[in-house]
């Protein structure tokens, strides 16, 4: 049975317990990564031991600011108390962690009570948040370190304050946190205002070779495996490509369409909300929400196009 | 002689006067557009007579939000009470418009003092923000129209708080705007989050087509005449392109090509401050900022980007 914990209560129970192993989740990103590496370093600050947990999967942009709190690979955290934040549930875990958390700290709506206690927040649009409230109870504000680790984690979860779950919060915090010595032009040219050359090269081969039907309001991707030879990529440079086909004004749903290593296709599918994509992907063995969803088509990309293209403008006719 | 007024004077100079002229700049962008709309409303609101200028450039992005503030192209201004906002210098006015300026609200350090009086706070990210201040003082807040023009105005100049001049000033004011109602996330998509087809194509040709040398320290990107045909990309999709090659992660300086009607080279040079560009234009006859500068060369596209090459590795050897 899960415990809710108010903020208070959270600071308080942070200060009274000791030898803290922070979660970070499965593909780290920077709310998660922020948040814990800001919590471990005021909890340091306040005279506790603490430590992030070794996640093997830190991309090397984040992987510089939080790397001083990680614990080592093989680290032995059976003493310890384990804290999750921005974690929705322990099937985002990542491998190796431990599954007693104490308590966890969130913004997910969908939070599955998985911990003993559990702050959450959920109109919140970043954990980091949360994460900067607790810890100014705890310490009485944060140090020039912690506000550039929490300015990390709201400004990726907003992509910079441009998404819509941008709100007034947000924009104070990032106020605060600016006044508290963030460094967020730092920030924000490493994580918005550039990009490995291999990245911009693939991102301009989508952007030259869109499919566009239907007065743009269809927008179909493909990302052949030529494509990223050409262009360098690595696994490193793949995130949020299913975003880019939405891009073009007046889009209404749109597909990236990625060449697998079977030469078959790898689908996903964004809706501003009039089309259901998750029915769609599901004809395809697939699924996923209302406005993101994914699906695999067991033939060559530009047949898939070709397949989607049909369906897509089906599914318009019915937003008119 | 210009008076120099504080906002309190600013507002009670509105507060005084009638039958307003509200100047934007040449070539106007989101912090003239928004911050004129927005005076013009408060002052009708106030029970004023105000017009903004018809500006004959303003962008199709832009004129929605504003169309209902403009004077027609006839308008006769002859008797009135001319204020211009965003604006440093004469030589900055739209055509056709009265020079005889009595208040001058700005944020540009460089302000010419050629009003007769001035309100100028310069440092503020936007003149939006002033235009707030003065806004509040004149009517006790701004209603969400208001709010949303200002949020254009605000979020534009800052490039949607991604800038180096967002602070927290920027934040705090746009967590207030929000507050009054204006719509982030709608302004955010048109203007952050989408781009015309044309725009999309072209930039996408620019990204797979980058020169890059020294490490990616020098990027070089060229547009030539039948890019810019293959994409369809027009007059209004053509804004900020200097910017694009220096997104490569690691870029020092970057050099941006286009070829024009006589199948020569308008160049224009970006830095991170290492190398001084303009007096690398100042050797074509161009000049600028240290910066940001730009030059004409009278030779082919690829042929500039050759003898660019040389000058830039050149160049960038100082900054080891």
């Amino acid at each position: 049975m899960t415990k809710i914990l108010t903020k208070n209560e959270a600071a308080s129970f942070l200060g009274s317990h000791d030898n803290y192993l922070i979660l970070t989740h499965k593909r780290p990103d920077g709310d998660t990564l922020g948040s814990a590496a800001a919590l471990t370093s005021a909890l340091r600050r306040y005279g506790k031991t603490a430590n992030m947990f070794f996640n093997k999967d830190i991309t090397p942009k984040y992987l510089p600011f939080v790397q001083q709190f990680l614990a080592s690979e093989d680290f032995d955290f059976s003493e310890c108390t384990v804290i999750s934040v921005d974690i929705a549930d322990t099937g985002l875990f990542p491998a190796g962690a431990p599954d007693d958390v104490i308590l966890a700290i969130d913004h997910h709506p969908s939070n599955s009570r998985f911990a003993q206690n559990l702050l959450l927040e959920d109109s919140r649009s970043a954990c980091g948040e949360i994460v900067l409230d607790v810890i100014n109870l705890l310490c009485g504000g944060v140090n020039k370190e912690e506000a550039t680790l929490l300015y990390i984690a709201l400004s990726t979860d907003t992509g910079c304050f441009v998404y819509a779950n941008t709100d007034s919060h947000s924009f104070r915090t990032a106020g605060e946190l600016y006044d508290a010595g963030a460094e967020t032009a730092k920030v924000n040219r490493i994580f918005f205002r550039s990009m490995s050359k291999a990245r911009l090269t693939l991102e301009g081969l989508v952007y030259s070779s869109l499919l566009s039907y239907a007065e743009n309001r269809i927008n179909i991707a493909v990302i052949t495996k030529e494509m990223i030879e050409k262009s360098g990529a690595t696994q490193n440079d793949m995130d949020d490509l299913a975003s880019l086909p939405g891009k073009v004004e007046g889009n209404l749903v749109s597909a990236m369409i990625k060449e697998n290593d079977q030469g078959f296709s790898k689908v996903s599918l964004r809706s501003n909300g009039a089309v259901n994509v998750s029915s769609i992907c599901a004809m395809f063995g697939g699924g996923g929400h209302v406005m993101a969803a994914g699906c695999e088509m067991d033939m060559p990309p530009f047949q898939a196009a070709e397949t989607l293209r049909k369906i897509l403008e089906d599914s318009i006719k019915w937003t008119e």
